[in-house]
């Protein structure tokens, strides 16, 4: 029987920094569950001069990672530095010396999930990775374990603190784009290069994790279909609140008949669903099961503490998995032929907002042109009258298929009473 | 290795029927998951002959229930006929003839959860009890595994479905609690005896077993100070609108100072609160952990489906640990020496309802004997004006301790100008 279980960490940032303070003060509570203590043995950081809010025995910082891989005392490598190399060759150099892994690099797991996953299989080691979505919310494990029994229908969250900061304050405080986005970044919710949140693209490297776990299904990020939040106006929110609705950024997989819709996009959703109250730097996944029906998980989404948390649930995992000779299998098997639905037979309700010039007709022209594309209106609000000027006229439409509403809108933005391109928001 | 996992079921009641419908109905899905089937080699009924909706092979059924616990073949029993005994004897049979248990018997864990555990534990053998609360809501496996790096600060919430159906009814619809109660006997949604739910003897049965998980302390769901819905008024639920409340059945569990508070009662909760939107048979459980923050998980709490879907994630826990040799501990070991607080010393906001006669010096009287006892006033609603008639005079506290509070209560009863038994509702 092992005396201890020995970690080390690669990367010293935010997730690690929570990690390492984790496993310190909670040391005796983990001890107690566990049966054995967990310790740190080495910690790779960039410099090992620079000076740290937490202290950290000299002995144990390192700045070479491969130290960290190939002390053979160490049992557990946990990637911490994000992107795709140097991590990708220190995950599968660590996995070929017979060590489990722990990681939070989410893209790295999009991007090359299969690959990692097989090799630690024919290595017979475990791959932790709660940490890479959700922050301290357990949805990995939910996923995995809690809803093995079901058959999945869908999956739909907000996956990305920083971009629903910016919606709940915008919604909140009527104020644009560009104006939260300062702000957030001076308060630190956001990056000086925001692209990789407010452009959706964590979120669809999140979103390609989930859906491999429910459905079984390996998709490329950048085959996701992925619009941000940056075009999103404050008039937009404005409108769809008349309608009952918040606007989140949501990432969305549904099965239908074998296939599986998945896409990111700004999604009106009603005031009523639960998801709809999700605030700030928040997170929250819906998910749906043929047997458990709709369960919501909500929390912390990021930030040092609640992430870490998450990394050492996955260590202790794998400890209880190494005490007791004999590994449980960390990803879930496919279930089914699943394959991937094409966007433009993605059928949704849609918002739409076109700038008219404001004089009769154009109501009739605009929903003539719907209605030829198979698409019904559900309500109209046309604000305002000033015969002759320019006015939002607001639709919101029944279900209708993408590829329709795509054709619809090309003609429409052809007409000559139309002045801006159309405004157009799913509506979940 | 094993060619299949054996499973025999106790009792084929709700719960039952949706175990083995989850069994049949995904038993595709479940072998691509574990790599091996997941068989039901037994049934233990009352009635062999009864007709039932589902179709179960004959050779499948029996009426005698030692046929399950004593069958070699079998490696996992489900109890699921609730109750104490037989229940008790049947599953430390099961425990003694070396199978692993799962069960969503609540009031028998509470009552004798430790030595269930302590024989399974000696026997090296595993006992699920998922869903035994928040029905397909994973609190169990959340508490003891995602959540394992963590001190959990507090557990709070709506645990039971009935209760919450009737309470979301008579706040939406302004009507009584004995008429909604009748209703919902009708729609089946209350049992003809609605004590156990309404009574909040089914919540103080769940929230001992979270108190376990979450505090390693062993409370008896008589220790738990427990008060029921049954004499809430509509006027109370219409008095906490207007101070921004919402009233549910909660169970609280807190940590201070080693003291663990451990209560079930109604209470008024703010609007914003995510636990405050649950509304009608659904469950919601927050928990807040030392690193991961707040979480919060939201399902159906009861009901064939989302219990069975519990039940088989417990079975499939459990194949994994038999198909891998070497188990993983299924309890939490105790996170420190804490002991369970007295009521008397709890702290809480209050909303206090007087009926009163209508004449000066009434409110000067009430607030002299609060704040002689330690009991600040936060605001007051004084409604109707009628001069000499009797109206409520209602008071919402600042914090204040229990004790303090019952012995003000007592003086105010004393009053004259008080002309009904005062109500006391707890505030989070």
């Amino acid at each position: 029987m092992k005396e201890e279980i020995s970690v080390g960490l690669i990367g010293f940032g935010t997730v690690g920094s929570g990690t390492f303070r984790i496993l310190r003060d909670n040391a005796e509570l983990i001890q107690s569950r566990l049966g054995v203590p967990v310790k740190v043995r080495k910690i790779a950081v960039r410099h090992i001069g620079r000076r740290r809010e937490i202290q950290v025995p000299a002995a144990v910082l390192t700045d070479k990672a491969e130290e960290v891989v190939n002390d053979p005392e160490i049992d557990v490598v946990v990637e911490l530095i994000g992107g795709d190399e140097p991590a990708k060759g220190l995950i599968l150099g660590a996995i070929a010396r017979g060590k489990h892994i722990v990681t939070a690099n989410k893209g790295l797991l999009a991007a090359h999930g299969s690959e990692i996953v097989s090799a630690a299989r024919r290595k017979g080691v475990a791959v932790g990775f709660e940490a890479s979505v959700g922050g301290g919310i357990p949805v990995i494990k939910v996923l995995k374990e809690a809803l093995a029994a079901n058959r999945i229908l869908s999956v739909y969250g907000i996956l990305n603190g920083t971009s629903n900061y910016i919606l709940t304050k915008m919604t909140d405080e009527g104020r644009s784009f560009d104006d939260v986005l300062v702000e957030a970044q001076r308060a630190g919710y956001a990056e000086a290069d925001p692209t990789f949140d407010v452009g959706g693209i964590d979120t669809a490297h999140k979103l390609a994790i989930l859906v491999n776990l429910a459905f079984g299904l390996t998709i490329e990020p950048n085959a996701i279909f992925t619009e941000g939040i940056t075009v999103i106006s404050p008039l937009d929110i404005d409108f769809g609140k008349q309608f009952g609705y918040r606007l989140k950024l949501l990432a969305i997989a549904k099965q239908h008949n074998g296939r599986v819709e998945v896409r990111v996009h700004p999604t009106m959703i009603p005031n009523e669903s639960p998801i709809a109250k999700v605030g700030g730097a928040y997170n929250a996944v819906q998910i749906v099961g043929d047997a458990c029906g709709d369960i919501m998980l909500y929390g912390k989404g990021a930030g040092s503490m609640p992430t870490g948390s998450a990394v050492v649930a996955d260590i202790m995992d794998i400890s209880r998995a190494i005490l007791n000779p004999g590994m449980q299998p960390l990803l879930a098997a496919p279930s089914g032929n699943l394959t991937s639905q094409e966007m433009d037979e993605v059928a949704s309700l849609y918002y739409l907002r076109f700038m008219v010039v404001d004089q009769p007709g154009v109501l009739s022209q605009i929903s003539g042109v719907l209605g030829k594309n198979n698409i019904s209106i559900e309500s109209v609000i046309q604000r305002g009258r000033a015969l002759g000027g320019v006015v939002p006229l607001v639709i919101m439409t029944h279900e209708a298929v993408e590829k329709d509403m795509r054709r619809a809108l090309a003609e429409i933005r052809g007409l000559s009473c139309v002045l801006e391109q159309p405004v157009l928001i799913r509506v979940e």
